[in-house]
Parts: structure tokens; C-alpha cells; sequence
């Protein structure tokens, strides 16, 4: 589900939330049982600036916290849109605390600010980087493993519910030396982290629905043509020749192909409006094995 | 489970939760079926001054949606420790829109500010009032109804799982004219939404863990004696009498009675260290039929 404007009102959310629901209710409605996941990236960006502007009365909570508050407060308006067997499960997703995203933070969250400024958070112990428009704070974002809260989901849609889950990539916990989990200080890719969900909720399909109707092959130039059918096999030379590199199609593709080389039946990147003929194969990018 | 101190780094929250949920982990070793809720009110109170702090810059979000903040970041701290098979259900609770506490909101949340500032806050339509140290905003607490996401709750504990759930008395909603459900800007004493919790999903026993041994009649004065095995009619005597009205043992009180007067088998009031005793009946204050 692609996110509301986080600039927006709490008010404006709620509508944008009620008019995506209506595509994921149509779906249940016929009978398809349905694990739903969705972005956090607006709403993340204003807990984090919250957090920022509070810093120096109330101390700041980890990323990790953020995430977790985001699952929270869409999955809410989602079930309250949906009014009916639906549930939201706040989800752990696994990852590596030697994977290597930790050692070099890339992925920059949240507003510039000056280079004073995001001294004064380096003394909090963030990583900060200088950007064309001013200093932004990058973190880490390593691979999801497993999504750790899957047999809770799975026994909900076993017992017929609509569930609401890891939002956001969900929330990213590690396990450390002595085995204990606790939160770590990164965000997860929201599509990637949908293929490990719809691999270890075992779903039949996975469906990626964003603001256009499919990937394009040649995003940009004069021969670009719209993808349909296609294998796993296909698209992974076309990923890797670059043709999805450009905005933000690179990660819903590599989802897509993750989650049909892990055994899937089937990967669909469509626009959200069209996820019902999705399911029929008559939208958007299908890839099958 | 008493709240760590919202005062408190998260680090040390995340050991104080830890320290808690070893008593419930203890319980489910047992091999009962444990279904867990927990206040907020260090936690909101943290949430709704960042939205004060930083309201000049990000529109400030709900108390519903700070709420169910609160119930994703404390119940991950719970599952982290927990460490098996549980899951954090976000949790709705039903209120009456026409509820009376809606017309006289009277619950004081947050800090203290100054008068000028209290008059900007009043201006985004909120009810601010003048206390001895200062000003305050107050909320409306109204009744707790139902556990919307009681079917959820129950269709995990059936699947062997512990469920965390509507923590902080749960995220208020209520049905608008038209039916539709939607957050309200409130918030629900924690003890009563517990036993509407465990009304909800059929419980046998309600335990109210804090950080007194349980109830004491004619506290603070000569006659003080700790109360033990107790019916329901000899409580709602003794409540109605005013021996539970100082503090707040009052709402732990009120809620274990409704538990047992609306069909519970038994409500115990204890300490977190005696919760293992209390389901044996050797420890704190028992209220049964």
C-alpha cells in the first residue's frame, strides 16, 4: 500500500488509508485470505524529526521503537477501515548484527538539518552525512532474514482473520552473543522484507502494489516498453542489467524475484487499484518461475 | 505489569520489562495460558510532549494514536523477552460516544505548562485546566465497552500463543452516526480495560499485579488490615464505603469486582513478584462470587 503524506493531518491519513482499503476489501470480499503489509516512510520521517526537536527534555527512542509505532497507528486505521475479521500483529523482522549495511549506513532518514545541528546528534551517537541540501542522518539497512512473528500471522489466517503485518519492514531485532533478541538501529526495505513475509506466512502470491501499473524495461529512454509476463529467470538478467535501477522499482522487483525464487508461485507489481485483476493475471508485471 | 519509568532511558525500560515478564514467564512455564496487558502512562506522557514540543513543525497526532504507539514499543520489548511462542495483538477498546466523561473531561495527562502556553494548545481544540502547580491538559476517560480485537486474542491463545494485548486500556474507538469506526481522543483507565479483557476472552482468572501485596481496608489509618479472601457483595460494600478511594487501588479494586460480577471465576489483586501464588489462591486479595 503505497503511504499517506506524513506532512498530512492525522485526519487526511485516515481518509488516504480508508480509500486504499477499499482495493484490499474487494479482495477479501471474494473470498482470498489476505496478509497485508504496508510503508512507513512519511510517518517515520515524523516520529524521527519528533524525537529530534524533543531531544534536548525528553530522551530519544531507537529507530527500532519508531518502526514499531508506525505498525501501531496504520495498522489501526487500516482495522477500522476494514471493520471486520482483521487483526494487526506488531512484527519482528530478524536480521544479521554482522551484516555489513551495519558498518557502512547509507540509507538517510528523515529532514536536513544544519551541520551544527547534526554535530550536536553525533554526540548522540548518529551517524550523520553531508548531502547536497544540508546534513541528513543515514542508517543502516541490512537484509531481512525472517520475519519472527510469522507463526502468529499464519495462526490468524488460519482462524480467518485479515492481518496486518510488518509494516514498515517491520521492526528489526537481532540476536546478540548471548542469544538474547533486542531492537537494533536500522530500518528494513519494506518490499524485501514483503517477500520474507509472504515466504514464511507461505503465501500463494505475492502482490507489490504501487502508484503505476508495472515495471518497465528501458525506464526512461525512447525504448521503453511495459513489462507483463515473465519468468523469475527473465527478469533477473533484466535487473541485473540496470533496467530498474532508476526511483524506487529497483527493491519491488528484487522482492518480486526473492519471493518466486524462494519457492512462490507467483510475484505481481501492479498499481494498487488493479491488486483484484492481479490475482486473475490480467495486471501488471507477473513473474512465475 | 507496573510501567518502568517513562523518565528512564530506553535501555533501562528494556530492562525493566525484562525484569517483569521473567514472573510471567515463570507462569507460562507452568503451562498456563497467559494473556498480558500493561499501563502506558510514563510512555504516553513521553509521546504526548514530543507532539507539544515539536507541534509548531509536525501536526500533532491523537492520544488513540499514541496509545497504540505505546502498546507496539512496550509489547516488543515483552515479545523480545518473552523470547517464544507469544504475539503483540493491537488492541481497540470500545467507548460510548455519548459516554458523560466526553462532556467533563476531567483525566489530567502530561506536564505541566504556563498559562500562555496552555492557551496556544487550547487553540488546536484541546481542554486544558489550572491545577495548583501550573496548567494541564485533561482528557476524557470514558467506560471501556468491548475488546474489539478479542476474536484475534482468542484465536491465538487457542493456538498456544501468549498475547500481549491492549496495553495502556487499549486504543479508544468509537462507531460515529453513520457506524463507522474511527479513533476518539481519549484515554481508558488500564485496570478496567482489563476486565473487560478477560471478560472478553473468556479468562478464568483476572490478576491485577502492582507493587503492593493487594488491597488494604481503612488504608492510612489504626484499623488498617490487608484484605485476603473476599466476595464480591462483602467488596462492593467495603468499595462503596470509600476504603479503596485513596490512591489508586480504587480502579484495581473496581475492575476486579466487574471481572467476577459479570461471570469471572476469580480476580486477585497481588504483587508481580506473588502473581505465581496468586493463581493458587496463597497471595494477595481474592475476589470470588
Amino acid at each position: 500500500m503505497t503511504g499517506p503524506d506524513g506532512g498530512a493531518s492525522p485526519g487526511d491519513q485516515r481518509r488516504a488509508v480508508e480509500q486504499a482499503v477499499r482495493h484490499v476489501a474487494a479482495l477479501i470480499a471474494e473470498g482470498h485470505q489476505v496478509t497485508l503489509t504496508h510503508g512507513n516512510g512519511p510517518q517515520v520521517g515524523n516520529l524521527i524529526l519528533k524525537n529530534q526537536l524533543a531531544a534536548h527534555v525528553v530522551p530519544p527512542v531507537p529507530l527500532d521503537w519508531c518502526g514499531a509505532q508506525t505498525q501501531a497507528t496504520i495498522g489501526t486505521l487500516v482495522l477500522n477501515a476494514l471493520d471486520g475479521r482483521a487483526a494487526v500483529v506488531v512484527t519482528r523482522t530478524l536480521v544479521d548484527p554482522a551484516d555489513p549495511a551495519f558498518q557502512d549506513p547509507v540509507k538517510p532518514i528523515g529532514r536536513y538539518f544544519s551541520e551544527a545541528e547534526a554535530r550536536r546528534f553525533e554526540e548522540l551517537g548518529q551517524t550523520w552525512r553531508r548531502f547536497d541540501r544540508g546534513w541528513r542522518r543515514v542508517v543502516a539497512s541490512p537484509e531481512p532474514l525472517e520475519i519472527l512473528d510469522a507463526p502468529a500471522i499464519t495462526a490468524l489466517v488460519a482462524a480467518g482473520f485479515t492481518v496486518v503485518a510488518a509494516g514498515g519492514g517491520g521492526v528489526p531485532v537481532a540476536r546478540d552473543a548471548g542469544g538474547r533478541l533486542g531492537g537494533v538501529e536500522a530500518v528494513i526495505d519494506k518490499d524485501l522484507a514483503a517477500a520474507v513475509l509472504a515466504r514464511d506466512v507461505r503465501a500463494t502470491v505475492l502482490v507489490i502494489a504501487t502508484d503505476v501499473p508495472g515495471a518497465v524495461v528501458g525506464f526512461g529512454t525512447a525504448q521503453a516498453r511495459p513489462l507483463g509476463a515473465v519468468t523469475a529467470a527473465e527478469l533477473r538478467v533484466l535487473h541485473a542489467a540496470g533496467h530498474f535501477a532508476g526511483g524506487s522499482m529497483g527493491p519491488k522487483v528484487e522482492a518480486a524475484l526473492r519471493f518466486v525464487e524462494q519457492g512462490g508461485d507467483r510475484s505481481v507489481i501492479t498499481s494498487l487499484e488493479n491488486i483484484g485483476a492481479a490475482l486473475t493475471g490480467e495486471s501488471g508485471t507477473v513473474v512465475r518461475k
